[in-house]
């Protein structure tokens, strides 16, 4: 099966020509830019033109190096959207019909998922699977345009993609971002019933999307817990009923702000999107007994958190989630939701700033100093 | 604990005075008015001023006598709102709160379930308690003031009652009527998963809450299979993406259209709302594999259907539920959500006939020959 | 309604007589013997006469004051057993049949859930019910016979009664006690799938009965952790197919030996049952990753645990699951159990010592001091 | 990666040589003894020495036709168990240990689902995957050691495979055999909770195995409702609790015989593993209000059933479940949970006939004629 050449793409190169790329050469490094080869094209390969990929909080953390076992240099950007410029032979998209040069699509940045081992054929627990990749994370830049920060990505054969619905413009869907399948899976954990108060800990990219995504689970009260006030502001935009500014009220403060708010017994459900092991007992607090308390922000480890097993948990009869990366169905089922309740909540209103591959560095910066709720990649 | 008159009600009228209701005297007979005493309260009781009751459906097949065992002279009405006369000594709401003369309320039609039987604490299916009595339905004109086509309306001791919320005006709620705890059941038996296509079989008051339910699941497509076209034009209103007029496509070409709209496969969750048994097959086929059918539109015995066993639910690996009535927490959901999500939706365009007291024959009539989507009984 | 005497009981005493009970007259005093009056039965009412009652942890807990507001002086004792002496007229059982003298029957302890609040109506917590009594713990002695340790019970008009099977002799109902249906809630809580390994962190009566019912849930290997070794060598007698001696092994070993009996990944379920803060994250990290961890033993305050939630929870996508109470559907579901597969795993193996009523602070220095598994109580 | 002859197996043959097969021709024809070729090994492939192949109701139906698109000459036996005899290279087994040869291993014979389709990815319902391929059934013998009635099985690579633990003798698994992974799938649909009443309708080898599945999720009671009266005996030597017997009594019958021995009510959960259209209908009426009825037996197209929705399904607020084939998952926990409670079961009492590959002819007549339960092709 040649690699063919699609001749209605506009933007088309030919492999050995170049590729811009804003590479992190190692942890603490200055952001690069490095001109990689175009690379040819397996069987079932697709090459993307990147329209937009993301900075996120993890990218942050890769860059202080909190995540073990980096190959740097990386190119980061894991979640992005594009336009397919080649393919490898015909690749067919998930309803069997076969891309196009110049279709618009998106693909989950996390594969390689075995769908062989234990937990993924017994437990069923695919995004523990031990073989799991993912871009803009676990490639070294010298592998190939395995990351979102350049002008194209090549998609491994096997990488799962979707064609973005002709009713979700590209910015909304980027807007939405990593975010958007990580809350996914977390309001899939979570399972609110209709009429629930939810506290979300947490308003950043994940607490943002789960603002919403209470939402549309019917939530009857949307309480969120976080700061700064720009994106309390936000999340008050998408339909939160009520912020605590965490700046202004200590860990007891909350507590009762939120029981206060929902008839002295705490929510039925919270949603822990922080990173921050003491929100965690502070989260339990907060949620009503024979509640439920989902945990999906503590990504990387930054310390313990002391708690009282008969409070907290057993006389609580709390239940208690963790919520560990995405699959694929998180993934479809967020490009849905964004596609049909997008003019209604208007995801894009999270964007805050669009960076030029040469500007990487900056928009790092103003991911971490919390400047910009969301900034975007635009490589060309 | 004697009867306590709540001075600050402007409308207290005294025990013994009468009140005006609109009686079903007989399967067939047309509806009177007479005048009954009011009563003297028993502790805990409740005298309620009605505001709204509706008319529903099941008051149809009650007029021509489709239920077995009606005590008739009956007062139709199951759900209604209204306004607190008189209490019996003091009764406290959910929350410890004691009403007040002047509170607006609404109650839970379906009381009497014991908490004692196996179906209530072994099963944990109060819905199947068979000690359940309803008003509007199960009780006698002769035993009390016990349906909601009357002036007030007699609480008894242990009748669950809700407050509105300050945001829920009256005709809002009543909108939303006796089709809104039921269809928090089916949704709630739905399990409708983020993005899910949903097939809603059915545009009446069932049908139409479950459009917008479906919505507050995060649906990522809601289809509507019914008539007549007026009722379709409020299902759109509401939200739903696809109508499906079922006097224009037959079955099969029913089956057909939900399949194109749903990439071939059919929807992810079917909610059946008709009450007739032949479209119980043709949901199941508008399903798709491994999907999940809700039937909650079965209400009386209009018959059998003819099914296949192996295509239509084994080989599918179909899942079916049965829906039948609603507990207190339907009730209580739903009143939550319509106070939460009322601009939004507007479910008052759902009532599209008001009638006095002496009307209510008419009122049937017109909800029997479908003219009207919802009808209200305002007796004051 | 008088109350009737039933002439077949052939222990029938009459009110006013006098009733022997073990009465604990403040924490940390001594167990005396006290001559009660034989009561009066309001309607509805059972006087039982005792055949067995228990002993367990929560006596000891008791009697050295760490629950609060108990009012002593108490009679302890709260599952037990005994014989219909008398009724307050006609009491019918579950299925609607009268309760007749002679009949052997339990009852929950727990009881007074009220069925009308938040908890009991909309959450379906009924645990939670802040109107709970319990027999044996929150009822003074000067209140009446509402504790075991007495020659007679007298069961309120409402408590929820079962008859024993025929095939289910009261010593057997009385080993499995009130860690029957705690057991039976924690199961129902851990979701074990067929073929699951499941370790149960602790030995005593809880752990004891998980050990069988676990075996009774398909599991594919049970493993205890636990002491002293006579409480293992039960745990064995019962099924389990390892135990690790917590007097042998340190923490870490006992991690690494329950790894090593299972694949190296950890138990795909694990219940704690223990009463031990630290032993908390011990079996998080017990656990398999996307695993189940249900914490029951956490009964009283006895200080905190760290944990790290990064690896103990997020990235292990663990769930973690209190489990406060019981309710009688616990209770009924225990009795059906432990009457079907009694021959198969002898309940009455766990039965070390039987005390009479003079003999209770000794019985209650034996098992705190772990010398005998389960003590009863037998008052004649 | 050449092929790896394995000199430690006593029976290594070499490729060229010929294996002896029993092959189905055609619909109708009769079984004839064909020598095929012994194959070279792909890479990842495993040449399986046949320890036991079985017998299953399936394979009348391709006997008779009844099944669609099969690719006739085949070589059936879909479950099977041997002896590795060859690898084409290292192919480890599931917890990334080599194979070797002489490993008594087991193989899921359902492979290839594809775990990139809409139904492998989104919905999570594999079973529906459409890629799927089975042995013994979508083979040609002209593709192939394609199915199970053979000296020898060709393992393509990627076929899912399972050593048999030390504690489970090749026999007891076969006698498990393919209504084991159904079973298991079954049990997993139905949810029984600990005490609850069974009905398994159906004693063949699904049924059987659903008696012994339903005690390993603590059922209160089993009964089974069957014929003949010798597979009836077996049910109750695997433990069921009560037999009814379809030739003694008529459906109205049954269903009133299965009432009075449930407390009036029905079953909790009730089993169908019949085939019979008609046996649905009996079923949802043997089972109790708001119970659960899991569809597994309508393996074929064998007409309809009639049905009527109020009565059978939405008034009894009944769920009702498919359930299709069986995964990886499903075979794992099957073996896992023979192995464990083997002795106390001894599943090898389902075996009444053992035929030579030249009698499998023999095996198909009488497993129609019922005159065997389960019936082994053991090929050496």
């Amino acid at each position: 099966m040649p690699s063919s050449s699609i001749p209605s793409s506009p933007t088309k190169t030919t492999a050995g020509m170049t590729v811009q790329a804003a590479v992190m050469p190692a942890a603490g490094a200055p952001i690069e830019l490095r001109a990689l080869l175009r690379p040819a094209l397996e069987p079932g390969a697709i090459l993307l033109e990147t329209i937009y990929s993301e900075v996120c909080g993890t990218d942050v953390h890769l860059h202080h190096g909190h995540l073990a076992g980096v190959p740097y240099p990386i190119i980061p950007g894991h979640v992005s959207v594009g336009r397919v410029a080649e393919t490898g032979g015909v690749v067919n998209d998930l309803d069997g019909a076969a891309l196009q040069g110049g279709d618009v699509i998106t693909f989950l940045d996390v594969h390689e998922t075995c769908g062989k081992c234990w937990y993924c054929t017994v437990a069923k627990a695919s995004t523990r699977c031990p073989s799991r990749r993912v871009y803009g994370i676990t490639y070294s830049a010298d592998e190939g345009l395995l990351g979102g920060w350049a002008e194209a990505i090549y998609l491994k054969p096997g990488v799962k993609t979707l064609r973005l619905p002709a009713n979700l413009p590209p910015e909304r869907f980027i807007a939405a971002g990593c975010g958007l399948p990580t809350s996914v899976h977390a309001i899939e954990r979570a399972e609110i019933q209709l009429g629930d108060s939810v506290v979300i800990q947490g308003s950043g990219p994940v607490g943002l999307n789960a603002v919403i995504l209470a939402q549309l689970q019917g939530a009857g009260q949307v309480i969120v817990v976080g700061a700064p006030a720009q994106r309390l502001e936000v999340a008050r935009a998408f339909g939160a009923d009520e912020t605590v500014d965490i700046t202004e009220h200590a860990p007891g403060g909350r507590i009762r702000r939120v029981k206060e708010l929902t008839g002295g017994r705490g929510a039925d459900v919270t949603i822990e999107a922080t990173g921050v092991p003491a929100a965690v007992r502070e989260g339990m607090q907060m949620t009503r007994d024979a509640g439920r308390y989902v945990i999906v922000g503590q990504y990387t480890d930054v310390g313990e958190v002391a708690l009282n097993p008969h409070w907290d948990i057993n006389r609580k009869h709390l239940e208690i989630r963790g919520c560990w990366g995405s699959d694929f169905s998180h993934f479809y089922r967020g490009v849905r939701v964004v596609a049909r309740y997008g003019d209604r909540f208007g995801w894009e209103r999270m964007i805050s700033g669009e960076y030029r591959l040469a500007d990487a560095g900056q928009a790092l910066a103003d991911v971490e100093s919390l400047k910009v709720v969301k900034a975007l990649i635009r490589p060309r």
